[in-house]
Parts: structure tokens; sequence; C-alpha cells
């Protein structure tokens, strides 16, 4: 199975790291190509950012399907463009937000989703009501570190393991999502530390979830509805001719 | 009071025409600016469709607030882009989407919602449940006719009183709205039709209803939450750029 | 265009201080009669004070309509016997509850009302969720100032910025509605003082945005649906008489 | 155990019926009394005939407490004045329609009411939205009989045949209510019919429901809670003094 | 009138507890029996508790049936297999989880539930919202005493007041209900304390509203909808006779 | 890896069945061992039966874990013991209702369920609710057909398509779910059969589909929240010894 993954940014240095970072979770069979976003911003931390990227991440889409992909993976927590690309595509389109979402209403009663700043707490929280389990949130909190400065670790990881606390003790969370796709390589550590702070609740990293979905999606031959993401009529579009693709 | 009404589509001809229309329902005092956008799609019918025309959308509306307007008005049913833009500017953006159907949430205990085409159902139904008041909405019904082809006028009429009835005596609907801002002329003729036949349920046409609502706004100096909608940080974007604008 | 002003309490001094507020948010060639009720509480702070309120209200409201009003406008928070004036009368009617309550969920992901007294709280959120937004309700809070002593305006101040602290921060509320209509005169000061506090959030008057909501309605001749608020069949009916009206 | 019962429409001719009706379901011990109220509507089919029966409801209802009475019943399905007469009172009060409603939600996954006019569905769909079990209404019907036309009890049973075999079949009701107290001694033929045509469903007749509910309340000493329904404070009111009560 | 009250643990001392504690609430003429189950868990309080006492709770359960009793009383909180016993029955089978959460439900606006251990809160919650009304409950608290442990009484007095603050002060709750059928003759001591303490809301005691709303429905001639809860089919079941019952 | 199928019924001729069955879907390195259980219901088609299944399955289950297997698969459509299982064990539990139903919620805004009978309807309604996204549900529908008659196979499909079509046309559901387990070897069949019928939804058959679940859960180190899923306390439980077990 050869699967899509788009970095949903125009910050060529998550490529690699990407790559790096998701290579350990694939199965045995499964090939991917990571790749930034031509044109867009440089992380996405708001519905502009998200708007921004659209255009590039449908581009990189499109020309998945044409190059025979069996699935693409949107890797951003916010689910930029899935709706417009699951349209497009007759392939399996997947993102980390919903599905992460999906697997902690079923592994638990409640639980919350830690981010990177207040501004995307709105998208995320109109996301899990779109995906049709808005009422199993817990709560949304944020670590306040903006996307492009995640690369400090320590810094990071003190400030989750502070949220996730509160998520769990004040917010009577039951389950934790990592919020962004971002928060790279800290996922084990993050895991171990609430355990041995008497924590046993499924702590989800959105990439390794969304991407084992997305290979189970491929072998069930099951993709998103052509009912609910109709195919996008034929008629004059101009921006992408003016974008130089 | 200076507002802008963004047509977020590129087709050009749709300018005049929303021009002639929307100036029939301003105060005395209100001066408009119509514009079609640079960049998108030839008309807004899918999810595909609101990607491709949120750049042109928010080129203009930011435009608009350096410009002085007071408002800015993005007139299609789906508010695409409302988000992106409202976070992006201070003046208030208002959608005929979200406006009209919190406008029929208050008059009526239950309406309908007659678009164009199957395949904004899930744009819009989606729309009424993050403006809030999704339980409110008795169904949304559509004419099948595409947005390019609504100048059909007879035909567009036969099929909104069809739908209209249906809406009012099968699915329940107290009040109905018309689902795109293409249809236009049509409001006080379906309306007179409707009454005709014995339905004394309020009829709202999105464009005059959005445009009262954001002069109102305007008036009464209240714009969209800088809390809800943040600010978007300064970060390397390179779309608009690429596109030459 | 001629709007009543119905002051639904028999404390006449209220009379004329609703009369002087509500003139700075008029239209030009907006007219208004402003009218306490003859019989009925001193305010309305309960479910029992809206019953009592209600026979005077209806009065009031049905002259209106025989005398050509084009709008009434029940001027009070709770919206007392506003579904009734709507089955009763085919002019629009409206009430500063709902609509406030439209308002703020169109501007903002989840706002608080900062009203009088704990007893009225769950006629607000009952209110809230019929008009169908309950679930935007961040919070419900009160200064503990009964209507009749909100002249005391430092008191008063006070108290609003103390709970509209703890609407923002505690309850994370993106926009706040001032929850009773006697609280006059202190819109723009708290706004400002919440401003100097860093909250960029809507605050909304009752007063000044359901008048230009009337205003609105009144000018695109929208009024409730008959379909919804069907009007009362003929039948005997003794208590006005006996109550000499 | 001595309990009122307010009969809230001045149609005299209903209070000896009722007397009638009532006394087959009290428990041995339970004394009644039976009134109509001294000014309002001939019946309640409105939100204004709600509000016009309200004061003479609260008259007896406050009367009735003074009197020793151990509990109030309000007999209308539209449980006007309810929680007004609750804040007033402290023993408990009563309304057919959201106890009726709370026994089906109990005895079944769903269920539907049958009514006498159009006119209620709203009334009756926000009761059970209050109540709090709104989602599992299947449907409202209605017999399109008015209140004061009941006495044509084949009639009646005819309509009620039809629109509980509708609400059965099509609306997928696992229970049915009877949805005016008005609707009396036509339960049991009722039950029988729709049993002889294969229906093994729950008829609740809210009359002998609500006054069940009463007598249990009454023993096991609860009443409405006053953080809900909080005591009217005292102020000027000078509508009883009007009416002459 | 006879019921059956099902101690649905075998604990076998709680038989006689139990007895003497439900004789105080039954109406004269009604008779009772009162039987542990003969195999499950020595106590409930997880979901996998309920699954080993559900074979005895319905072996007990269709020997009533058979015996002539008029009505079924499963006394546990959690309503261990009430909806296979209203299945398998006809005649009413009556919970007091779903009871108590009705009752509250009609009586306040909000409401909490104190229980023994966190283990139960989920299915609480879950039961609270099958029966239809989750959006009333205002939390769940729990006093961290296991049911074996609950005869201490004054810890467990001491408890319940303190978690009863929390739930009206922190959780705003306008009702409590005890949320352990174990929590035997604390109630009125319960409900004097909190009077002292200024707290007017109701205290529900669950067994006696299930035992006052049983004797309602045989009175009333209501059982559970056979719609909702279907005979189950002829089959072959070995597990009752590998039992030996 | 090494998965536990625990088929939850007595009929064994059901296990070699399944087995053949689960094999097509396993991927390479996963083990399976089949077992149906020793005591309860020939099939499940209840809320008694899946009482009278629970203490098989939750012996089987934790023999599973003992044996040290990886996860352990209840095969039925609605999860029983689910929750008790995933209490007793740290391995994953997984159930096919819960997760077709959240695998629809990803890939459609809507779905249907067609399920065997209408006795079942309600427990995978309470079960679409219970996982979180119940709003989803279009409709459950039903063959008509028991369990153990599924066994013709072109009555099934017949009845398959019949209500297939009814689901997407008339209840507008945009995916599918074979809602029960026993419907073996038809999915391929109907999916093509709709398709050539012009419908483009995905059909979720619920066996491969949680299959291919619990294998990423495992991959994941994923398994069900020790908070939503205490661990039962030690106590006495004779049930299983009585059962021999």
């Amino acid at each position: 199975m050869k699967l899509k993954i788009i970095v949903p940014i125009i910050t060529k240095l998550f490529e690699a790291e990407t790559e790096k970072e998701v290579k350990q979770f694939l199965s045995p069979g499964t090939e991917i190509d990571v790749e930034c976003i031509p044109y867009g911003s440089a992380s996405i931390e708001s519905a502009y950012d998200e708007a921004a990227c659209a255009p590039g991440i449908l581009h990189l889409a499109e020309n998945a399907q044409k190059q025979g992909f069996d699935g693409v993976f949107i890797d951003c927590m916010g689910d930029p463009a899935l709706a417009a690309a699951r349209e497009r595509l007759e392939i399996p389109v997947v993102g980390p937000g919903r599905t992460s979402i999906l697997f902690a209403a079923d592994l638990s009663h409640r639980f919350s989703v830690i981010t990177v700043l207040e501004s995307v707490v709105v998208l995320l929280e109109n996301l899990a009501y779109e995906a049709g389990v808005g009422k199993k949130l817990a709560s949304i909190r944020w670590v306040n570190i903006p996307v492009l400065e995640l690369g400090d670790r320590s810094k990071l990881m003190n400030a989750l393991v502070e949220e996730s606390e509160k998520a769990l003790c004040k917010d009577q969370a039951h389950a934790l999502i990592l919020g962004c796709t971002g928060m790279m390589g800290v996922a084990d550590e993050l895991s171990a530390e609430l355990f041995k702070r008497g924590h046993r609740v499924p702590l989800i990293y959105p990439v390794s979830t969304a991407l084992a979905y997305l290979e189970a999606l491929v072998n069930l031959k099951l993709a998103q509805s052509k009912k609910t993401y109709q195919f996008p009529s034929n008629k004059e579009r101009n921006l992408w001719e003016r974008l130089g693709s």
C-alpha cells in the first residue's frame, strides 16, 4: 500500500522530521511519501491559516490520487481541507483530528485534547461536534507554545504534564489526545510520566493513530461516503493556474 | 456607513446584478461597493469550491478594512471564509447563512432552507449546528438547479414553490429561508404565492436580511468576538504573493 | 416607522428613563411610544412576576396594533408574554432576551449573561434553550441587586465588572450580554473598562440590540411565523373586562 | 391528605365533570376540592389563553396553601402557571404535562402525545424539552377538535384511534399520552381498542397519572426545589386587587 | 397489592435490613416480599458486578410474576438487569435509578447524585442519559465508601454532608439524589442537616421514591411498553439450568 | 499478535463459520482463537439474551488475558458484556457495534444500521448514543429474520437490498452498517448491488472493521481507559463457581 502524507504547511524542515517520525508506525508493506505544501502558511494556528493552506493541500491530494496512491493523510490536527479533499478524491482521505477523537470516544467516556494555543480551541471544538462526539469532550487545553517553537522538548514536556494533570483531575477526562501533530517524539515519555503519577488512561498520539486508521480503511476497501462528500461539479476555477501549479 | 459586498465567485456578471439587487435594501446613508473575487471558482456548490474561493475573499476583505469600510458582507449562503475573515479583521464580517438561520430561529419554532443542489446540504447543516441552532432545522431541501442556471426564473419559481410546499406540509417547517444568494428577485413573488396557498410563514431572503443585520451591527458598534476569532499571529505566508495580489 | 415600547412593569418612573435611554438608539424616521403597564408587578424577577404582568403587556400590545404601530418591543430581558403577544398580533413583536442571545450566538462561540438575581437564572436559561442556542451559553451570572435598586450606578458597575471578569476568565465566555433592561446607561462604561482590562469581546446591550433588530424586521417586512404563533381562537375570556380595560 | 384540583378555565361545567372523573383515581384517605378559576379563558388552546388564565390559577393556588391543602394539581396538559405557582407555594404543585411525559420517559424509549389542536403543539414540545426529555418525543399529533367540543365521544374516539395508529406505526412511538385533560372517560376504551389492534403499549391518561404522582409526593414529603422555584420577593403587585380578589 | 423487592446481591444480611427499611414507606394494603439473589456478587460497584448479578435478578423476577406478584422492584441504584426483566415480564418492573432521576427532573432544573464510589459514576451517567434527562444532571459525586462499609453511619453522614454542599454550591444542583440504595436510614437526618444549613432542596431517597412510583403504576394499571421491551423469543438457553435454578 | 474471538452464543456451529469468515480479514502475523461460550443463549436478540450470555463472555475473556492474548473481540453487534469485560481486563476489548458506528461517523454525515429484528433496535440506538454519535444515526432498519435463520442467503440478500434502499432514499443515510455479525459472506455482494443501483456509499461490515480496529489498537499499544472502565474491586462472587467454571 502507498500512502501520501501531506504536511500542510510551507516550513520545509517539518518534512524530514515527519518522515522519520511516521516511519516508526507503518505496517510492513506500507510505503509513504511525505511532502510539504508549496504555498500557504508557515504553520496552522487559525482558520485564516487553514484557508491559506487549503489550495496547496488540495493540489497535493489531487496529484496523489493521479499518481496511484491508495490513501491520503493530511498531517495537521485541525484537519484542514479535509472535507474538500474528500469531495475531490475517491481514495480515502484521513485527518488526525477526527480520527483521534473517534478513537478516544470508543476507549473512554470523556476525553480532553491538549493543543498548542488558545486560538485553535474553537476550531477543534467545532471539529469534535462535526465528527459527532462533541458531548464526550471534557475540555480542550493548550500548552501556550506556538507550533514553530515546539522544538524545545523539555518546555513542551513540562507544559504537557501540567495540562494533562488539569485535564485528568479538574476536567475529569478519562483519555487524552495530543492536540498538535507537531508534538513529535513526546508521546511515550508523557505516557510513562502520567502512568508514574497514577493515571491509567490512554494517551492518543494523532499521527500514529490516523495512520493506523488509514491503513485499516485501505485494507477494508472503505473510503469516505460520496453522498456526504459529493464530487465537485466541473466549472471554471482559475486559482491553481494563477498559482502556477 | 460604507459596506463592502464581496461576491465570492469569479463570474463577473454577478457583480452588476448583485449591486442592483442589493441597492433596494439599503438604509439611507449606506454606501456599498460590490466586487467579485479575482481568483476562485465560477460558483460555490461544494467545500472544494469554498476552499478555492477563500483566498480571494480574504484578499478583498483585508483590502476593505484598509480602505476604511465599516463592515463586510460575504454574499454566499455557505458563508465561505467567514471565520477566517472574522479572525483577520476588526470590522464586523457577516454571512447570510448564519444570519438568516438566526433570524429564522427567533421568528419560528422550526424552519427549512431551500437551496440549489444536494451537494451543499451537509455544508448548510453543519453551518446551522455551528451557529448553534441545528435542532430548529426542519429540513434542507433543494431545487436541483445549479447556481449558474438560476437565471431561468420560471423554472426556479416552480421548483421553489414545490419544495416550499413539501417543507411546510411534510417537514412541518414554520419558516423558510431561500438557501442561495443567487436566487435573486424571486422572494416577493414566492412569498405572495405561498400566502395565496394559505401559508402565513416568514420567507427569509438572506441577502436583504444579512445586510440589515450588518447595518444594525455597525450602528450598535458590535463586531465578532476577538476571543472566538483571534487575530492570526504573524508568520510567513506565501500564498497571496504567489497569486500576485 | 412607529414602534411601541412596552415597559412591562407598573413602576411609572421607568417610563421616562426608558424613553430617554431608547431615543439614543433610534434610526432617523423611527417614532416611539413608551408606556408602562397599568396592572402587574413593580418589577420582574420571577415567573410569578411574569404571570402578573402578562395581562397588562397583552392589553398594551393589542392596543398598539389597533393604533397602527409597526412593531412592538417588550422591554424586559425575560421576554414576558412574548409568545402570547406574538400569537395575538400580526405586526412583529420582539423581546430583548431572545434577540440578544441570537446576536451573541452569531458573534461568538460561547457567551454569558450577567443578570440581576439568582431567581431569574432558570428563566433565562430556559429562554436560551427555547430560542435554540442553549448549548452556546457559557454561564448566567448575577450581580445580586434587585431591579428597583439598580439606580446605584457605582455599586452596579463594580458588580458588573466583577461578574464579567468571572464569566470571561472562569466560564470562558467570548461575549457578554447585560441581563436586565433596567441596567441603563452603563454599557459604554462597562465596555470601556473591559477593553482596558484586555478583553476584546462584544458587550451586548439588549435594549439597543432589540430595537435595531425590530427596525430591521419592519424594514424587511418580516414578522413572527403564524404557524408557530397561531392566532388564538375566539372564545369567552373575562379577564380584561374584570380588569376594567 | 387534602388535594386542590384547579380546573384552570372559566367554563363552570367542567367542574362537576372533573370531580366525577377524578374521584375514581383517588387513594383511600385522599380528599379533594375541585374548582374552576374565576377569570380567564373558556378553554386553553394557546399561550395567550395560558396568560389569561394564569392570574386565576395563582389566586386559587395561593388560597389552597393558606387553607391547609397538602398539594395542588393544575388540571391542564399545558401546565399553565406551573412555574409561577411552584415559586409562590411550598406545598407540591403538579401539572399533568410534565408528569405524564416523565412517566412515559421511564416506561418507553420514545412516546407520542395526541392532543386537541395544532395550535398547542409548540407549547407541548417546549414543555417536553423543559422537563428534560424532549429527545424521547416521537411526535405530537392532534385530533383537530377544540377543547369545548370534546364532548362528542364517538368523534373523539375515532380521531384518537386514527392518530394513535399513525403515532405507533409511522412515528414509531412506544407509548402514548392523551394530550388534553378534557379527554375524559375515553382512556380505557382507547386502550382496549389499541390492544385489540395488536399494540401493547402504555396509554398514559394525564389526570390519573398526575394525581397518583401528587399523592406520592405528599407521602414522600417531597416538593418542588426552592432553588429552582425561588420565592418571589415582596413588592407592589396590583393585579389581583384590580381583579377584586 | 403484592410487590416483590429483589435485593440484587448475595449478601444475605441486607435482606432483613431492607425489609425493615422498606416497610416504613408502604401504603396500607401493600404486601411485600424481600429476597436476596442466590448467585452473583456481594455488592454492586461496577458493570462487572451488574453482569454477575443479572442472572439471579432475572431468576427471582420471573418467579415473582409466576407467583402472582403485581410488580417488581430491583433494589439497586444502577438498575441492574432492568431492561432484561422488563422484556421478560408483563407486570411493571421498576428501578430506583431511573425513577429518582425522573422525579428530580420534575422537581428541579438540575440535580446531583451522591453515590458510593467513583467506579459507578459512568454507569449512573449513562443511566441518566438513557432515561432521557442527562442534560439536567449537575454532577455525580461520591462519598468514597464501598457499599459493604456503609454501616458506619457517622462516617457516611459526614461524607454525605460534605459532598451535598459541593453539589449545591459548586455544581449548582437544585435537588439531590442519594445514589445508593444501601444508604439506609440517613435520608431524614441528612435532609434536616441541609435545611439547617439553608438549603431548601428536595433530597430524593431512591428506595421510598421507587416504591411509591411502583405502587402508582400498579394502581394506574401501567407497565413498561412491550414495544420498547419486547418479549424475548423462545430459544435454547442453558444458563439457568447450569445454575441449578 | 494473538487475538481471542468470542462468539457470544451457545450455538456451536457458528464457531467454524466465524473462524472461516474472520480469517480472510487478518493481517499477516495475526493469530486467532475462535470460541463459543459454554452457557448462555442460542442467539442474541434482546437485553435478556445479553444478560444470559454475559457470564460466559466474561469467563472466556478473563481466560484469554490469562493465556496471554493481546486483545479480545466480542463478536456480536450489541456489544454484550463489553463494559464489564473492559473493566475486568487490561488488554483491549472491542465490540463491533461501537466500532462500526464510529467508523461510519468518520466516513459520513449520517448513517443507518440494517439489523435482524425490531427487538434489537432500542439496544442498538442506546449503544450509538453511549458511544457518543447518536445524532448521526439516520435510522435503524431490520430485515425481520432471526439470527438462526440468516443462513438463507437469497432471502437475506433480498431483504438487505430492500432495507438499504429505504435507508438511503427515505432516511437519507450516507453510509450503511450491517447490523448483525451473523450476516456473514454477504457484504461484498450487497456492496456491488448497491453500487449497481447508483449508491456510492460505504457499507461497513462490522466483523472485518472491528478486527482491523483491534489490530490497530494492539499495534498502537492503546486500550480502554481504566478511568472509565475501572477494575472491579475484590469481593465475594459465587456465580462462576456455581456454573462450574
